[in-house]
């Protein structure tokens, strides 16, 4: 049985991550770290949690969870991972941080884009960043993962196959993204708030967003670019729309020669093949957000449009699922040998 | 293994049957009933089935499924469970009927408030009501199980510790119920179309909703009373909310004597003591549909208004979970001896 | 032209009065008090203001104020209210508050509930309970108007027909209402957070919400009791919704005597004959939130429930519409002398 | 006063032209036609029409119509606003059509996309396409308008100062647009049937939805291009977000030239200078929908992404509104020499 540590488990991410784990047949939970919420029972905070779970929150002290913990998830704000990867690699365990500390191999990207100076540099470029489909084999081999961002998974997933493939024309990608709220966090704000959210769609963080440069080292990865090689550039914009869950990405691309939507609904099949969680739907269906709920699922449709020459590509997540909890029981799975679906075959909530 | 038979699967209800016992550890799906159906491929129709699973929706022959099923399952209109219900007595299999079939043991309240002649009046006699926290020793012994209608689920187990206590006045249960529209099912009707449902509060079935008879039945239930007694006649006014799961139903009652919260409150807790899905709700909370989703749970808050002298009680389930078919899989497990609670150890799925 | 002032212009409420007055004919807006918001143009503070509004945010003055203004409009916290009162007593102006400083007769009433000494109990007792439809003569001679809180409006005006003709058993009131999320204001808190209020019913206040007391003194009103004699106590329990805007309220009502459908349809077609703003529904429709978004409408159905002898009355309105801003200009309108309907002959929007 | 008939006043835009109607000074309504709902009065059939309002559904004749009204609005299916213009051009009046039967100023493009013969060609040529703010001259001199699409509004509008002003590659122009599902009109389908549409993102029409030759051809006028010519074939998607009302189309387009922000925003405010409809939004705002609710605006922002070379456009409008029954009216007041606003100076419903 791995013994399992969470950091942050009173937020959304933590949350799903508990409820995946209460299935899961080879993990348990062992620590549940929460400074604010340190004596209180589980059961008595989240509404969620079943009353089995007589799991209470712990003061989350780093080298006590990492003696205690086979694994532990940091799903923490920025800079609050590191103290844990530190731990973890101390006692020579392990750490899949669904934060945003160990995703960049270039710490002067992450230190740019989040403004703060990573106090554990050298931690960070020993970092896998952890999208499984694509970067199986380094993950394998690593002690920290840095699990990948919610819509830089459901970008990466659609464009690696055009990317690994040099189908489409590498600075001329721009990406419109759609999400639910919880992907802003559990903390109330103005653009969450019901009334202000409801019936309502809103661009943010336009040509900004950090999740750009996350994207943009997702394709260097899968170019096999150097880290010092200069990113080509592309273009993100997210939007918030009136949902709790689900990241719906829509990239219209140009191809760097001819196409058909056979070649195209090919070249995605024979990619995804054998991957248990990418759907590559056919001509008659299209990725929605609704069915994915609570999966570890990517649902991607590609499309040929003769006319304008350009190819479309909708890919589909939970993101707090395969954009978050999901993927990192994923990252466990591929670190300790098990089937990587194991504890993940979750059908979706539907309706 | 249990082998199991689902009749009307296409629909919420059915959908959400088989989402619980792909997770089942002792039950597993060997037959899949659709008319329209069949022929194709369960995932290739309902898109939040994994891609691993390989069932194929098949012509649903009732005596077919009963020998190669050890329970059959029907989520099917009025009228349509009594062939399987039938074929199962015939080949010594049991049957759990989620539709409305099997509801009532006064036939003739079945054939009033449904309009339709039972078919099998003889087999409705030898039903039992599914509501195991009420009649589990009663659905130990059956081999066709009337699974409770949702509204009743989250009204008689609301009322069932001052009903049995005789702490408030009968003829003085008004009822008012709001549901998601799920509940409506998947055929889609102006009222379930959601530029007239979002944003939207909707009564209806005003003093005739079908499930008027069921919780009428259910009291008398409780109390012991006869078949042929006249039930004490409640109110109940049913709404549709702006969301697609969930039940509320508030209850203002009149106390029979005198009461206080701690009272009601230890009332509450000793008569659900042990059990594993209904939870009665401490001082510091109140029923919530959305933690529900996707649980077997039943959360229950009763308080007691001094000023007003009345006893307020609020109920809250998902309706295709305990309201359906969470409850029809405990059923299951009773009838099968397995612990009640497994495959139903689900969290819910928030936010 | 009826100059008017608004303070706390920046709310919810205070932006709908904006919304209904700049197309009223007979008013116009010339004082728009926010003291955070001083300075601003209020059109680049709320998103819904045309750009043709060249109004601007000032430092809110009562004495200023009340120069400069015929009337008052005050939708402010608990006790703001009371130096805009004096102000405009003092200048011989006219305050409608929005807010709930004017709303008790008995100011000891206001105290308990709000847990804060009244600055003016004597301006309070000269204020009248602003609901028109069944206090209207007193309102055209006041000069302080305590409008109605939403959930009181929809109550009493259900009630008001069955109460005046002593049709039903006063110690037998329970009142469920369920609220979109805008009643609750534009701060943001958990409950109102989209993730946690989407897809969830929610009760609150069990047992002690404010308007309680607010709706025992209308049906005192309503019956000609005096301020000192003792209110009948009432059950009132709300709800949130997942919506925005809108109210029901759904009461299971006990009569006093014999009934039948066709004696309470004309019973409430009769004391509302002529009144512009309350619609009687007939047989074949119930009330619903949606279509009145943006009215003034309050929309009531009665129905006899023969079977278990119950009144079922359901009564909806806009919150933010007949609940607060709508009503309040209904009250400018007779406190000026100008039709009740003048700029309140407003569709709703749907969908 | 100007006599106006609507044909096909039950659906969602002919309800939300009659709610405009009713608050225009210098228009009446004297003829609502509709087949299945003749002899009925409207206020019974649209709960949010108000009480006072009583119209009645007439027959639909056309040569009635064209003899009672001075302007005819069709909301009608593909081909069923010939007639209507038939007989309003035989009567000298005019008529703008909501519907698709005269957008097109080249037969062949609506043949082809649409599916079936125009009954009236030579009408269809001398049919103006209704956007006021960049094709005002043409309108003001036609009889027949075909009143644009609700997409195309939003798009065109948003990328008429690049086009114009040739800052853009006209043949990499990529159009991401989210809409409320009222746009889908007021049939039930699956789509719209909110157990499924609730809590979801769907795109739809991939490569093939009808507004894109629409966009095509009003680049085209845009650029003063000939009806024969060969139009540059743009990339649209379009999708279905959770609500009611709203649409907001996203564009990544590559620049022309070199580019700053602040020529982007003098270009954007520029050209829409005095226009009261279009909002060119700073630095501190982007464009939302629910604000714009009821209202004829169209919010734009653009952004210069200087890392990626492209610029963002975001486009806002109410489907409804400007996206259909509101720019219909802006179109009649043009057509009868009125200011463009009367009637339309609405504020949003906001929240």
């Amino acid at each position: 049985m791995i013994k399992v540590g969470i950091v942050g488990a009173s937020g959304y991410t933590g949350g799903e991550l508990m409820r995946i784990l209460f299935g899961h047949p080879s993990a348990s939970i062992v620590y549940v770290g929460s400074r604010s919420l340190a004596g209180q029972r589980v059961r008595d905070v989240l509404p969620a949690v079943p009353p089995w779970c007589d799991l209470e929150f712990e003061e989350p002290d780093p080298d006590r969870m990492a003696e205690r913990c086979d694994v532990i998830f940091t799903a923490t704000p920025r800079g609050a991972a590191v103290p844990y990867a530190e731990a973890a690699v101390r006692a020579g365990k392990v750490l899949i941080d669904i934060g945003t500390d160990f995703r960049f191999r270039d710490v002067a990207v992450y230190e740019a884009w989040y403004g703060l100076r990573h106090a554990a540099p050298e931690l960070s470029r020993r970092a896998v960043y952890g999208l499984p489909e694509l970067f199986r084999e380094r993950i394998r081999e690593s002690r920290i993962v840095g699990n990948p961002g919610c819509y830089p998974t459901s970008v990466l997933l659609g464009l690696a196959p055009l990317v690994k493939n040099e189908r489409i024309h590498l600075d001329k990608i721009s990406i419109i993204s759609y999400s639910g709220i919880s992907g802003a966090g559990a903390t109330p704000k103005p653009t969450s708030h019901l009334p202000e959210a409801a019936e309502n769609l809103q661009p943010y963080g336009v040509a900004g967003h950090r999740h750009t440069p996350e994207i943009e080292q997702g394709l260097q990865l899968l170019r096999g670019e150097p880290p010092e090689s200069e990113p080509v550039p592309i273009s993100f914009t997210p939007h918030l729309a009136p949902m709790s869950r689900g990241i719906l990405s829509t990239m219209a691309l140009y191809p760097a020669g001819e196409e058909t939507q056979e070649q195209l609904q090919a070249l995605y099949e024979d990619f995804y093949r054998g991957e248990p969680f990418v759907r590559i739907l056919g001509a008659d269906r299209l990725p929605q957000t609704k069915p994915l709920r609570g999966t570890n699922f990517c649902d991607i449709a590609v499309r040929w449009d003769a006319r304008a020459r350009r190819i479309i590509v909708m890919s589909a997540i939970d993101n707090l699922g395969k954009g978050a909890a999901g993927q990192a029981v994923q990252n466990m799975n591929i670190l300790f040998n098990l089937p990587e679906t194991t504890g993940l075959e979750l059908a979706g909530l539907y309706p």
